[in-house]
């Protein structure tokens, strides 16, 4: 009887988990036909369709085949059994079924209108992620290669710019947004639409803020593949970056807004902590970030071992994720950071093998994670149970998030341009306008929250305007950029050494000759390559000349050895890194990981895509690349 | 109101978030510390301590830390609800809680006596992963790495012995451990300590079949590191892969064997049904395994795109564990045979950018799954709740593995040396005898079940070994390897090279210059040559001279058009996929990913170590390397 009883425990189990491989299975089926079709049209040059795009078609080809094509069963879900006993949801239950004891984990709280919608066929509700799936599996890694790919010096050349549309623009969108979005709600309740729901202005803020996170992540392809100016893709993904983290936070503090009283009332001291608590978590997100990319490696002599290497560099930039998390931060933000930090410090003290190593592991699981995203999002449309459509609520949100862009690039770019000595032109104002996608964040955001009904009305109208923008504006990026007369097939390496010998190669109407936002560039400069860099890595000059006298004790201990022998090759050194970094590529995909003396062949690749720039009518800009003489340097260390 | 509610939730759930993100956190800590204890035993070439023996030491420590420092809290658990609605459990269950609707997932059923085992710290249960992980999770990454990186040539040669040990082997060790089990268990129960216990022979054989799992990892890394016999590391190390692949089905098999009436007699038709679903379960995996190994790489040229390949080719391999899953059968066997199908053709066809990569990848998989699981053993040992320790039924298990490997070995050996050419020595045997090591499979099937109590003195028993073979055995491997002076040094490919130029280099009692298991191997080796190689792979001869020639239309379509020309390099063909994959290492921390031209660095490296292979007495035996023509023609394709 054991025995028996044993083995239909087994066959139980066994049900439960090949569901799950099933389920998984057809994830891993999308994302084969996904890579299948990315390669296709790469092969074919094809542009107007990304890989993000594609992945959405299958995923909503798929979703289309589970919605119909499998049957409506599991009578037992729906049903809501009472238990007087309970005070309140303990995170694990234990219940007595027919004499037999079964364990039960917490899933979630559910709204009372959304009980009937668990009914349904048990793999639509198999496919369904749990939303904190996108928070803590599939975007870190995407967040960290993001702020790991950023290519520093262009970065902090125009970080004045890229902080003021992040911070500054996106809170601009987002009330923005959240006026237009009042208004339209307004209306709707008017003409009767939305009887008996609670819409509060704060709901509209909210939404205002998880529409503000852009991701362009179709378009910086694109820009990547034509080398188009290196400003402009800087601008562009900078602010992407920035904003995300600034949208993740933003929508967190909006929504643990509680007025005390009545919600419509404006309640000072709730809005005040909510602008703390911004202000809180992302400093200290950031500080968690930053910290974490400590100089462990610098002492110890791991780059014999590039495997440890490698994972340690993996375990740190996780511990980061989670100890943001843990101490009630916002992990996102505080990956992003490390990424950044990791690239500007620990990236140097890593042998030329963990370099790749470590690139390579990020990019491979920065497109998993991507590809998984954009699925899920083609998906969802059809697998998720609630969704409400609202014409009039999906109209508002596209005059709205139009505005806001507008609102937030054209005013900014004004002020921004009396600051800058290299202006941004107007062509670059409308390519950042147009270039205002949304994607992952803005899906993950409206994923976390559809329990009430405004919630699942913004998450429909949040996965229209994702198809929406990828597609529309994703496939029209080549056009635009021809119709804009943007310039394309831009060596970044020649625009630095154009810099660098002050040849002011005066083609087009535009040069990227000088630096902007100088004084803070400079500061933050100074202060990272006289003190930070040697603290951290082995580059830079010894402290023991940068450092006051009285602290010689210190700063030998602190110095690496290489670092006196540097001395002479400070000034290339940054160039150097630089040039590293900008071989790699975004995407990467036709990028080998061969080291410098490839930098060539990386060249001619470029070359290749001249047949494609001539489409364009633009002229291609073939300067010889010259080697600088620190680059052995570089090379030594393999 | 409605926000003040929303702020509790948004509460609770950070909560929860939270305490997975400690928990998270305490691994990601422990597998730093890992990493810089290997980095540090591997700087001072210190042996005794393999870094699975750090992870769990590291482990057993914060266990220790878990287990008394933190407070005994939760309430709530421990309590049985009554439930008599419903009949069966349900997948989730919506529970109504003071008006507030929960959802609730099912996790496991519960045996009535270990309710009461739920008590305890939050901390100690959060700490508990749920069994599957190890199955879905963490052990198919080693698995598969296990397969791709098996030296294929080695592996053929000796497949007969391999064989051989992994079934025959396994079945008489499963037996032999069942025997005197159930002895042991029968003296136990004659002195009264299994009071109440239900303990069947079936129940001995089960953890005869998982006890039956060898792990070497330790033992083969100071193998590589050594440059031990290589005929004597494929023994072995194919002998561990083939064994976990059996160890699993045949408990899976004994689990499942199900006697219609009384559970201590023999039911025949239940054995036979054993018998058959081990051979349908183990066959239907090894043939989903390798089937995924699919030739889309050929046809395609994604080798432009290293990232892509890199990702299908893992997509490819996930999928064939998940099918297999979904198919009842089992995703670990079908994930080793889909490693080693891959490494055979696949590998072939993938850019040298893509080789790099994907090794790389699953090294790195690899190194994290492992690490993670033996802190969890360690961990294990005090945070999991239900331990029975038996001082009799652990010494009974000394007693049987040790018998058990006795009777695997030696008797087979003497079977098997009367049809090798090149017999295995008395001190091969020893070695083989003394690596009977037990790891992250017998520790992942122990655990898969501890419902009952004889499982949860079997789980306990089970740890105690594998904490035991790993810190003795694993420690003492160097020590061992210089008493019964066993060669190393050895650079496997002056080992090929010596038996290609037929050069009987006998300066030993035993040389590896002759094929074993003659026909098997050739047999084999001419049908994967002639027909295999070429259908799946861009090389070995042309299908259209192989093939009938009514099948030429076919065979023109199948041929890659790159076979004509290799037509003549044939017979080098093996050697140059041999040589590359030999310079990779097993474990691979010192291995530099550097082309071919790259490989006379390599044997430098394996110089070096002379200063220790000359601190075991031993010769080294270096010989000049040189190229094969046909070894240009594998650069050819960078």
């Amino acid at each position: 009887m054991e025995k028996l009883k044993k083995y239909a425990l087994l066959k139980d189990e066994d049900q439960f988990h090949h569901e799950g491989a099933v389920e998984l299975l057809v994830f891993n089926f999308l994302l084969i036909l996904t890579v299948l079709t990315i390669w296709l049209f790469k092969n074919h040059r094809f542009r107007f369709l990304h890989e993000t795009g594609g992945a959405m078609v299958y995923g909503l080809v798929m979703g289309l085949i589970i919605r119909y094509a499998t049957k409506t069963s599991d009578v037992e879900s729906g049903t809501v059994y009472e238990c007087e006993k309970l005070k309140s949801g303990p995170s694990s239950l234990l219940i007595n079924i027919t004499n037999q004891v079964y364990e039960y984990q917490y899933k979630r709280e559910i709204n009372h209108q959304n009980v009937n919608g668990h009914h349904g066929s048990a793999m639509l509700q198999k496919m369904t992620f749990d939303p904190s799936i996108f928070f803590n599996v599939l975007l870190p890694p995407i967040i960290f290669h993001a702020g790991y790919s950023l290519k520093k010096r262009h970065f902090f050349r125009n970080l004045g710019s890229i902080v003021t549309y992040a911070f500054l623009g996106t809170a601009i969108s987002c009330i923005v947004i959240g006026l237009i979005m009042y208004g339209f709600v307004k209306a709707m309740e008017h003409i009767g639409q939305l009887k008996g729901w609670e819409f509060h202005f704060t709901d509209c803020l909210f939404f205002g803020s998880l529409m503000s996170a852009t991701d362009p992540v179709t378009v910086l392809a694109i820009f990547n593949e034509l080398h188009v100016d290196t400003d402009l893709y800087t601008l562009l993904f900078g602010e992407s970056v920035l904003n995300d983290a600034v949208a993740i936070v933003l929508t967190y503090s909006i929504s643990i807004y509680s007025p005390k009283e009545n919600p419509n009332a404006f309640d000072a001291a709730a809005f005040f902590q909510s602008v703390g608590n911004f202000l809180g978590i992302f400093a200290g997100s950031f500080a968690m970030g930053s910290s974490y990319a400590v100089h462990l490696t610098k002492f110890t002599k791991l780059c014999e071992f590039p495997m440890l290497e490698t994972g340690l560099f993996f375990l740190l930039s996780w511990s980061a994720f989670l100890s943001a998390e843990a101490a009630g931060l916002t992990g996102i933000v505080a990956v992003l950071f490390c990424g950044v930090t990791q690239a500007h410090y620990t990236y140097n003290n890593l042998s030329s093998d963990s370099k790749m190593r470590t690139k390579q592991l990020f990019e491979f699981m920065n497109f998993l994670a991507e590809n998984v995203i954009f699925c899920y999002m083609g998906l969802a449309l059809f697998t998720f149970q609630n969704h409400i459509f609202s014409p009039l609520f999906i109209f508002g949100a596209f005059v709205a998030i139009s505005v806001a862009r507008a609102c937030n690039i054209y005013p900014l770019t004004f002020l921004l341009n009396f600051g800058r000595k290299q202006k941004i032109p107007r062509n670059f104002q409308h390519m950042m306008m147009f270039s205002g996608l949304r994607g992952a964040i803005a899906f993950a955001l409206a994923i976390q929250d559809t329990e009430s009904q405004p919630k699942q009305m913004m998450f429909t109208t949040a996965l229209l305007i994702v198809f929406f923008t990828v597609w529309i504006f994703g496939g029209g990026t080549t056009p635009m950029l021809t119709w804009l007369q943007i310039r394309v097939g831009v060596d970044p390496d020649e625009d630095m050494k154009a810099e660098a010998a002050s040849q002011g190669a005066s083609n087009l109407d535009k040069n990227t000759t000088k630096a902007e936002s100088a004084w803070l560039f400079r500061v933050w400069y100074v202060f990272d390559h006289r003190y930070l860099k040697p603290i951290l890595t082995h580059a830079g000059p010894p402290l023991t000349t940068t450092l006051p006298e009285w602290c010689n004790p210190v700063a030998r201990l602190l110095t690496s050895p290489s670092a006196y022998g540097d001395q002479l090759k400070n000034e290339d050194m940054d160039y150097i890194i630089n040039n590293d970094e900008l071989t790699e590529n975004y995407e990467a995909s036709t990028h080998r990981p061969v080291p410098a003396q490839d930098r060539t062949g990386c060249s001619q690749a470029a070359g290749k895509e001249d047949i494609h720039e001539g489409d364009l009518g633009l002229g291609a800009y073939k300067l010889q690349l010259e080697h600088t003489p620190g680059q052995p340097q570089l090379n030594s260390s393999a």
